[in-house]
């Protein structure tokens, strides 16, 4: 994850975003929300999820397949992502 | 979420879990791990989510359906998990 | 799945919308269309498929579980649900 | 989908036993199994798609990035990766 520093700099954001929707649906467990809400926001981190690992996926895509320096890491750029895509589809 | 409070209880420590996955995440963009690597992590936060997901859905099932105190509350949660499952299912 | 015949005669016709969607696929290769578009149709044929689990669950859970004809009927009603709620969030 | 007659009949194969087993769906339903039964036929075929959109993915990241003829069809193919991730991901 050497890509950018910028790049880095929103990750990190990303996550921590995330970081902070996981918190609160610890408050909401404990302020004995009903089981919709809590549910609710236990889908939007889902959805926070999902959301990084597409943005993971097409950085990787750009910088270790499409800008690789050479055939060789292009082609393990390349068997990287295809390990992940198998994970996330099986 | 007033179930049980031996449910709470261990609800709150598998979020808590979870929070700790997120921050490992985090940790791993800050030490430059390969996206491979950090793609991983996300994915075990999936995993994750989607564990805690359903459970949160069988215990609502059981206390808000199955032991519902009267017709229209047992209606009421049926509905209520309806709405979930569209969620997850869109 | 003998819940009405009225029920059973819309679901049929949902599955036969989804076996159309399957050979659309099918022909897309034989036509030698580009892959974006495959991927495509694959991608509607599991929307669908998505939107039917819905549909099942949900009548699964008004006629087994909220109108099921006894509290055992009721829990065993549940107890499938749970089944499969595990095999799509694992 | 054009790159290479085996390939190709590897594909069809698989998108015709998809096709099988909607068909299995559609008997399921006539012959009035049980939901739980149907669920888990609506399941295969929903593990058998998710299989088939992971091949396509990894057969487009192979012949139209890693293989791609020039700088420009590698970019392309790429941006049209990132649109399948992302229908896949959101």
């Amino acid at each position: 994850m050497s890509h950018t520093i910028q790049n880095k700099t929103k990750l990190t954001a990303r996550v921590r975003r995330i970081a902070g929707q996981v918190d609160a649906i610890e408050r909401a467990l404990e302020a004995e929300l009903g089981c919709a809400d809590v549910l609710q926001l236990v889908a939007s981190v889902r959805g926070a999820i999902n959301g990084l690992t597409a943005e993971l996926m097409e950085e990787h895509l750009q910088y270790h397949v499409v800008e690789a320096g050479s055939e060789a890491e292009r082609q393990r750029g390349a068997d990287e992502l295809v390990e992940v895509i198998r994970t996330y589809l099986k």
